[in-house]
């Protein structure tokens, strides 16, 4: 497979030109559902509408970095392409565009540059063990995309517009870019307030962005240490903590920056006492209860105080689903949502109740967690596999399994690929 | 004055091309003070450093729209030039450039447009009645700006050198854009992360940028309606509310644009029952006590809610200085930064014991305000002035006077000019 250029889709004539037409038929032929609108036909605003696509191929093709080229290490090097849609309050969504990818050209006054006018989601694609690019779950991510722009005043969009042009963008990036099964490479669906107006309110235009990078392996061989922050506070109630917003992740660097400087991972958020967040993961927690139960414990969504995790509602699910009947050689879980504080965890620690704890979340995936340090203390979290707790281990297998295609699930979604030759 | 180019400074040549160094010897001459620098010899990392000004002049001048023109209520309309400053982490602060205002261009995956990796300024520049040019404390904008920078995981700086490139920018493009005596210009110093990696992390590049913009009239005629938040919350303890950061203000214009739609001008942000900020402003009372004294009231700084504002100290001081005397003809204020509850309104204003409320910060000024809706009751402030009640109208002359040079005081900072002839 060569690595420098995109070379055209099977069926296409070979020109340098590869025209819009000639993807969206190759599209059209191959993967229909991918632009396919029903939606689009409504009065007033345009919708987002992937239907409507139109594709610039890169006359400059990247180098694609190998295993152990320090660039996957800055998560900047992106792939070819990215999707790019504009919108404005008087007519709406204009035609989405596949388009090289490059610089954003931003009005100094733009709304994003000074008033978080911004939100993302973060997603991988997974190159199967069978050689299929799969996303996971990404109904899920779009929806939530949905709610966050909606809570950071941008436009409303189709969900399944966008995961639309994110399946087309992988389809032709994909094959060049992720070729080796067992890989991924993370995508970042953006949107941010662009009008150029400095007044504070309702962004008058809007840019919807997709890009793909390579990410460091974010796996703590150790396992994850974290500081339990007892001055800042992450979220708030009638706050934003459940949005994927700008606003959530700026203000927690500086905490963050103090946990690593004292020899920590990540901050272990806390409300009041409460514990909400493991730096930007979900965090969960299992142990015995005094009355002898196993319990795997994390965080409720009804607050609105945490973020609403694809990979957390997932574990769930697969939890409650297999970890409750005594199958798996583990014993049962009881599987419950429910605030918990600092000093549960501490004195659960302190009876030796704790059996393990993780965090998880798109960039860390399942990661176990080895110590909580709380009010200058040092909690030892046991990860009894020499790496990670039994529990943490079986679900991340079963998650794994469903990403890269050794397990059939209705989660591990396969693309189209527009094929490299 | 023609304002369709900016003709070079008196003394030196006249040319198409107006040079680095013949507006830097122009300065030199007419203001040493804006350029000289003892601070920056330091080892390490460079630091922010005016004196090392670039100067590059527009070769395409911009038309200055008169008084009325649309464009004005936009808030997008700019000055010829920008400030630029590129910070990253090994080299520390470039040479800073004054440059034609355009575009910036961002990588997708630069941390301002994630992560809210951003923090800005809101500053005026007056043109005095006696033909100055001011600006108004502009020492505490740029401290505030340090501040807030450091909040964020922004790099630090010097912020005089900062109240230097201001004021070279000004001194630029105040003569041919700020002509009109009694008029504004508003200034908005901006630092974003744009260093091009998505991890969430501490940005190794930044970007420190100045613009000017027309700014439309805020002033309410019939006095600000507030409507008191009774779910959305601004702010927290162990939050970011006291720094002046974009994540500060994209989560809040949802809650402001369902306070427009029920026919309120700004929200009045609570915390837990307390007073803290209308809008974007902060917020002051003046009523009579059950004791009977007169009070002006606002909410503290030291929880690190609500912003330290610039107009906030200037009226306590001022107030402090000039009302508590009883040489004005109003009764003399007792002056307090205390949290009050809503209910302690609610109270004051079914006892008629409220005088006045107003707003006030940069934007709206001081903004008298009439009525405050809480829990679906309009409470009626009085406006004793027609438009405003007394003490607040006494307080805006008073620093009116100061801004446009009426009253020589030194928080007006006369700013000399690279005169356009």
């Amino acid at each position: 497979m060569a690595p420098s250029a995109i070379t055209p889709p099977q069926g296409v004539q070979s020109s340098t030109e590869l025209t819009t037409a000639a993807v969206a038929r190759k599209i059209a032929e191959t993967a229909p559902e991918l632009i396919n609108n029903g939606v689009n036909t409504k009065m007033g605003l345009r919708p987002l509408d992937a239907s409507k696509l139109k594709f610039t191929k890169t006359t400059t093709p990247m180098s694609v970095p190998q295993p152990g080229d320090p660039i996957i290490n800055t998560s900047s090097q992106c792939t070819d392409h990215m999707i790019t849609a504009h919108w404005n309050s008087t007519t709406g969504w204009a035609d989405p565009e596949l388009r090289p990818y490059g610089n954003l050209s931003l009005a100094p006054t733009a709304s994003c540059l000074h008033y978080a006018t911004e939100c993302f989601e973060g997603m991988k694609m997974y190159r199967g063990f069978d050689g299929k690019l799969r996303l996971f779950r990404p109904d899920a991510n779009c929806r939530r995309m949905l709610m966050s722009s909606t809570r950071i005043s941008l436009p409303a969009f189709d969900p399944s517009e966008l995961e639309k042009l994110i399946k087309v963008m992988i389809a032709v990036d994909g094959p060049k870019w992720l070729p080796r099964p067992g890989s991924f490479l993370y995508l970042r669906p953006t949107m941010i307030g662009s009008a150029p107006a400095l007044g504070v309110a309702t962004p008058k235009e809007a840019t919807l962005f997709v890009i793909s990078t390579f990410m460091p392996p974010l796996d703590s061989p150790n396992g994850m240490k974290l500081l339990a922050s007892t001055n800042g506070v992450r979220a708030w109630p009638g706050g934003f903590g459940y949005a994927k917003v700008g606003a959530n992740y700026g203000p927690s660097l500086m905490a963050n920056g103090e946990a690593r400087a004292r020899g920590y991972d990540q901050v272990l958020w806390l409300l009041n006492g409460t514990v909400t967040e493991a730096g930007a993961s979900n965090f969960f927690v299992v142990w015995r209860t005094k009355e002898g139960k196993v319990q795997l414990v994390t965080a409720p969504l009804d607050g609105k105080i945490i973020l609403d995790g694809v990979t957390r509602r997932s574990i769930l699910q697969l939890a409650r689903e297999r970890l409750t009947d005594n199958k798996t050689g583990l014993e049962s879980l009881e599987i419950v949502e429910r605030n918990f504080t600092m000093e549960d965890v501490v004195e659960a620690s302190r009876d030796g109740r704790i059996i393990e704890a993780f965090a998880a979340g798109t960039a860390y995936f399942v990661c176990p967690v080895s110590v909580i340090n709380y009010k200058d203390e040092d909690l030892d979290i046991p990860m009894v596999r020499g790496n990670s707790g039994d529990y943490a281990a079986l679900i991340k297998s079963w998650l794994t399994n469903i990403m890269y295609g050794k397990e059939d699930h209705e989660w591990g979604v396969v693309v189209p690929e527009v094929e490299d030759k």
